[in-house]
């Protein structure tokens, strides 16, 4: 993030590694459900994980974080190849996964529209790019994986996202918070209301889905 | 448009917009044959509306122009929104999109092979980016309901969305004619051509599909 | 590739024609396999081609490489218009394909690896966009056909690509050998692999895809 306007805090450093592992190991456990080799699993781990920043940073112009940051793609490949070993030992639905997709996915939020507002973007825009940086990742993951995103499924998920953004945008760029403080609120009041989400949608699989 | 070589005349600003409002529509209803819900409507259609510019802005190095331009998302915003509260009472195939998609289709193609000129790409690169801007954002919607792209099934779409380029391309850069008469003509000839195709289109919904 | 670090010696463009113009057959074939029309044929064939040039341009913040080289769209056109002509007398499986590709695959990731180190890229992400610009055209016209990206389940594809960037960055940017050798050698020791490869795949079709 060495183009970002606001250099990303320690404590949110190791938070965007963790939120980036997370996304890594949903894509292995795809690959997994599709059974696919190792290659497939590390390549749609790998997309998972960076095909939502990388979106942003084409979109605004930026040059691309993990091209930067080759730890992005070592910590891609631990965690791909660790769920290839453990996959037998998996539960795939593992819930944690969900917990720390939460977190990244306020993070990514943020800091996409403030990027976005960094390039001079209106706030719709920056909006819109936190929910692409949040989600971009998982769609491209499915649309690999020969499936309907499943976010698209899931109102809660994009929502979510785009409510984090504007209330990053509404604390820092509004209300004139500093930007530390404005991610540890952005990124919490998301969490809490994925929480929220993450038990409403795990009663709903699938509901809304009814014959044309 | 703002890095465009020629700024859009006005009425083609207003054709401009509601050729994205069509597409916006297309992305809407692709989502209600999905059954998604309203997060997937918004998401679908503005991918459908923007898709194919964003990948002509990005192929050619230009910034891309939704990022700068919010009206845009005003737009796909309202129209997706207004398809989903108006879906049980649409028909889902909606004649009055196909005619302004095919409006919207004549003056992507005459603005993306323009852009391209612009950009000192040769004639066939110009065709190139001009069927991409005009086809790329209904085949990015196609991907993400998990269908083949519509338009890889009908010839009709990309050769005329190709013609509509290099008749732009023949009038205005090879024979000399202003920029605002060229789009005229190139549109007009484009929209008379798919309309052609669409009625032709029609009555062969999927003829080619045979067992391999 | 006039904004690579390094030109390409004349030799080594015409295996790169010839590693596109496999590509553009892969895609034209794919494209018979879903029963496409011209249009389709010409689209996926394109995609094919250049996509994965395309991917490693853009995430590098190189102009795009088909948008300044005409000759490779040409390439294109001529080569899904043949295969389209000819598809009812073709082979679908066709052999020499495969080899053909087997050479291109050795040159662009080596060639990938060589723009990503030129851009200041460290070695790994100089290998996954040596990987990508091998891979990314024929994922995305997989994604185009509506199927799993046949590389994700051979290992061997992606796995192979790596080796030849890793085994290319080696020799020429720790090694210190020249370029026109590094890449010599790494294209033949590639194409080697990717021969044993292709007659162990060929031998174990899809062997892998089990119920989960």
């Amino acid at each position: 993030m060495d183009d970002h306007a606001h250099a990303l805090p320690v404590f949110f450093y190791w938070l965007d590694l963790l939120a980036l592992a997370a996304l890594a190991a949903s894509g292995a456990l795809a690959a997994a459900r599709k059974n696919m080799d190792i290659g497939g699993f590390v390549l749609v781990g790998i997309v998972a994980a960076i095909g939502g920043g990388t979106l942003r940073d084409v979109l605004l112009g930026y040059p691309v974080a993990w091209t930067r940051q080759p730890e992005y793609l070592v910590i891609c490949l631990v965690v791909t190849v660790a769920v290839y070993v453990a996959t037998p030992h998996v539960d795939r639905r593992e819930t944690w996964l969900l917990w720390a997709d939460a977190l990244g996915m306020g993070l990514y939020a943020a800091i996409g529209a403030d990027k976005a507002l960094a390039a001079d973007a209106s706030p719709l825009v920056a909006v819109s790019t936190g929910v692409i940086a949040a989600a971009g990742g998982g769609i491209i993951r499915d649309v690999l994986c020969n499936d309907i995103p499943v976010i698209l499924h899931k109102e809660i998920y994009a929502t979510v996202a785009a409510a984090g953004a504007v209330l990053y945008i509404g604390l820092h760029d509004i209300g004139g918070l500093d930007y530390e403080t404005s991610l540890i609120i952005a990124v919490t009041a998301t969490f809490a209301l994925r929480a929220v989400a993450i038990i409403y949608s795990l009663s709903l699989p699938f509901y809304r889905l009814r014959p044309g």
